[in-house]
């Protein structure tokens, strides 16, 4: 049977996976990669790590797990694919299926014809055209050549300040490798808190307040001007609000999909920008296959088209698409919109819908933020995690969640994941058979917590706000009775709302509750609001009737806090 | 509107959340909660640690997490719930809806109306009639006061030595909390593996090799026949193999549900033993529920009644007999078998179904095992886990998993949890949008590594063998050629298969392959046999055709090595 000539453009995530599995599962397959950079299969997300110096050696970057490098050599002894680096594919002729490539070491043009077309091309850094963002040490975070040149920049002494422009993903994992340097970091973003596509204002003010105990200058709802420089080298990032002094500049403001060989062959391109492909990740044209940032994807939850670069999606899709080539049957469905970060010793992630997004997209949704231990209270290391689900009042199943905490929220995160996948609803959920044992989880583990306090709002038993409610309810004149049920020692050392609050120990509340006035609504919390919620039962059979709680109590209230 | 009294017997897990909850959804309930101990709503799965020096107080065991102890005395003022320690329930006379009790401390006698009564008596350990098991310092781990008795053994600075009968969770447990102080620790278990009951016996023997590589012997297969004394001490433990010195034994041979009161009222109970219950945990008697150890419940795979004493189990069960009572409608749909356990860095943990249990209750069960880092090899901290995953050939749909590792196998395990209660496919797992960021997993994550390799299995697109196979294979007198496609520097450092071996490093192979016998299987691994799969499909390719993978490779081998 003659060979199948599989050309693949882009190797280094999706096509170095589709790569590889092709010449697992399809005998046929001749395959050809022709990537633009110097360096191919390399784990991308890994970057960051090597300009915080986690990661020593940035070959360790590109090895298999036992130190072989993935290099053209590589590729073609074990996996017989032929890898071309520093092939810039310029040009695709889907009627004569060749795709003109340029050399760049030498200038030369080459052809590479094909049978099936592999489009993994990646994304590129956006550089807005801001003065002074041609100076040298203005960096983007994108390829292992970005990574090199901002650590041989660290490496230099020259940096004692960093501004980090844009509060997304990268730029704030860029944020933490900087400062465990020594380098003093602002970062600037047009949004009010870190992670703005991510996480909603609640959990995005989490963060920041994270950075901001650490050091890190927070300049949100700020609009970068002009780079500041003398004699070549970076003096200052100038804002519309200050000027902060800078010897290196981080434009991490977002990235676009590679999509110029695809829309100048006519292949259909999507809302999003990327290209269109279907369950099977092919393309308008039935021999073009595309994965990995170039593409979008639909949102699994609604259905809708969107853009999701993540290298871990990447490689999902490479997979499909070399199942597909060789005629096994393979879809994808799309992705979650799941991400995570690792911010110093916290943990902050997401998956699925907030709930405005959910409501946007017409769901019935409703949501519950909890406060918890990661692990019982008298196990050592055991820390505090907030968990907040998302759910359809109508049909109770999850539609999404997001995490934080020095504790472990990564495995919350993906329980959620996987529960969101399996369209488990909230009961389901809580009766899931999570693990138990006093190093891994509390008797009921946070999910359960979260799945059954979001059992109660929906069923009606319990009323709660999350801070961003209670805070508008205060800015719209409303006048609760906020009342604080924790010990007055816990009032000193924890700080307080910064609202007039009433203050009665909970093991007080069954005598003094007839104190409260009976014609205001009731809010109560405590430190993570579980004697919040004990309260609430208490006033409710003391005859009260609007009660309600305040969710996550001040372990949870992500705004300024009030120090006695 | 009349109080509903509602009566509770048994106050640690099940018990104490029934009582707390019904105070918050019930505004009728008038709650009585007898305990025949001197504590309550304790957690009984910290003992272990206690015991260990790991939890240094044991009133951390019953405080809530600020510290506040769960007495009567917190019990009545801050739930307004009358709790009687130290009465122990003898009689249930349903016909007039008494309970009788009697207080341990003055041995009155007295009766205890009720509306409805719950049943949360727990479980016993058991104490098999060994000659000399009434000696001192022969333990059973189950309450507080074991604990402390333990405890105070240890510290007496008399225990040297100590012999742990049986290897199930607890014995486990205590096994790590003796050697830490100090303590020369034998195991003796009438199986070949510990952890019988929950793993299987590769994963148990993986167990094993880490008890043995930390000094703790472990005496499989073996039955103990006496505990020999002299003056009131403890001098060994003799089985019918051996003598070992002792000074202390934990009797950790399993627990029984206390049914008495229940069996003598003429409730209905179960093939396990326990109290039959409906979703709604109400049994026979429509006017008494039950929850927790003294219960059996449904498989939620099977279908079939089953015993699952577990802490977080009954503080479920506890909420949604409180609901019911209050006239809730919610259910317990049952259990999947889950079971988690650290031992020393390691954790192991199971869910649902093993292969060999599904086949025998129908299923046309497949399963895989692979080894995989739990975060990228660059990073620092990265450690190696074992991944099982069991699922139906036919629905596709995920039955249960195994997981082992120093790295974090306790996430993998309940991201599984997760996936079975949802009854997701291992395609739909596959493609399931986990957290990835290179902190929290791989780029493919060990569970979408794992769904990949089991769909690969199942799709016949790869034969592999578990190490028992493989074993089982060469014992029958098979002869494959077992291709180890390592370089020969692991081979020195690894260790290998304790058969003879063929080594082709795997970037030899498409040029040397046809050195390998063609009327042969050949079996090809390597350190965790991703290699190993590489070959595969280069022997494919090869024209050989009987060619298979062992799974997990030389990492995943859980029986003896031969070292070169």
């Amino acid at each position: 049977m003659k060979d199948k000539k599989v050309l693949i453009v882009g190797g280094v995530a999706c096509g170095g996976k589709a790569a590889a599995r092709l010449m697992r599962v399809d005998p046929r397959a001749d395959v050809t990669v022709l990537e633009k950079g110097e360096y191919i299969s390399y784990a991308g997300c890994g970057l960051p790590y090597y300009v915080g110096g986690v990661v020593k050696e940035y070959r360790d970057l590109m090895t298999t797990p036992i130190g072989v490098v993935r290099d053209e050599n590589f590729f073609r002894k074990v996996k017989h694919v032929t890898v071309h680096t520093q092939h810039l594919a310029t040009r695709l002729d889907r009627r004569k299926k060749i795709v003109t490539a340029l050399d760049l070491r030498n200038g030369e043009e080459k052809e590479f014809p094909y049978d099936k077309l592999v489009l993994s091309t990646g994304a590129s850094p956006l550089r807005p055209p801001i003065p002074g963002s041609d100076l040298p040490r203005v960096f983007t975070l994108w390829n292992m050549p970005d990574a090199l040149a901002m650590r041989a920049a660290i490496d230099s002494g020259k940096v004692k300040n960093a501004v980090v422009i844009g509060a997304g993903l990268i730029g704030m994992e860029v944020v933490e490798a900087l400062h465990d340097q020594g380098i003093q970091v602002s970062i600037v973003d047009l949004c009010e808190t870190p992670l703005p596509q991510m996480m909603d204002r609640e959990f995005g003010n989490l963060l920041r307040a994270v950075l901001e105990k650490k050091g890190i200058n927070f300049f949100g709802g700020e609009k970068v001007l002009e780079i500041q420089g003398y004699n070549g080298e970076i003096k200052s990032v100038k804002t519309d609000k200050r000027e902060v002094p800078a010897e290196m500049v981080l434009m991490a403001v977002g990235v676009r999909p590679n999509v110029g060989i695809a829309r100048e062959a006519g292949l259909a391109l999507g809302s999003c920008g990327g290209v269109i492909v279907d369950d099977h990740m092919r393309t308008s044209d039935p021999d073009i296959y595309a994965g990995g940032d170039c593409v979008e994807v639909k949102n699994v939850l609604t259905g809708k088209p969107v853009w999701q670069p993540m290298g871990s999606v990447a490689n999902r899709q490479g997979r499909v698409i070399a199942d597909n080539i060789a005629g096994l049957p393979t879809t994808f469905k799309g992705v979650a919109g799941t991400a995570i970060m690792k911010a110093f010793e916290y943990t902050i992630g997401k998956t699925g819908l907030t709930r405005e997004q959910a409501r946007l997209e017409g769901f019935n949704a409703e949501a519950v933020t909890i406060v918890d231990s990661d692990t019982p209270h008298f196990m050592p290391g055991s820390a505090a995690i907030q968990v907040r689900i998302v759910a359809d009042r109508n049909t109770r199943k999850v539609l999404g969640a997001q995490v934080f905490g020095a504790g472990r929220a990564d495995k919350r995160l993906d329980i959620l994941v996987s529960a969101a996948a399996g369209g488990l609803t909230i009961d389901e959920l809580a009766d899931a058979d999570i693990a138990y044992a006093p190093p891994y989880s509390t008797a009921l583990d946070p999910v359960t917590h979260a799945a059954n306090t979001l059992k109660n709002k929906i069923d009606g038993l319990m009323v709660s706000w999350s801070p961003s409610e209670l805070a508008e309810k205060i800015r719209k004149g409303e006048n609760p009775v906020l009342l604080d049920v924790r010990s007055p020692d816990e009032v000193k050392t924890q700080g307080t709302l910064p609202y007039e609050t009433t203050l009665i120990p909970l093991g007080q509340l069954w005598d003094r509750g007839s104190e409260l006035p009976r014609d205001r609504e009731i809010i109560a919390f405590c430190k993570i609001s579980v004697r919040g919620w004990d309260a609430d039962s208490i006033l409710k059979r003391l005859g009260y009737e609007k009660v309600s709680v305040l969710e996550g109590g001040i372990a949870g209230w992500p705004f300024e806090l009030r120090k006695e």
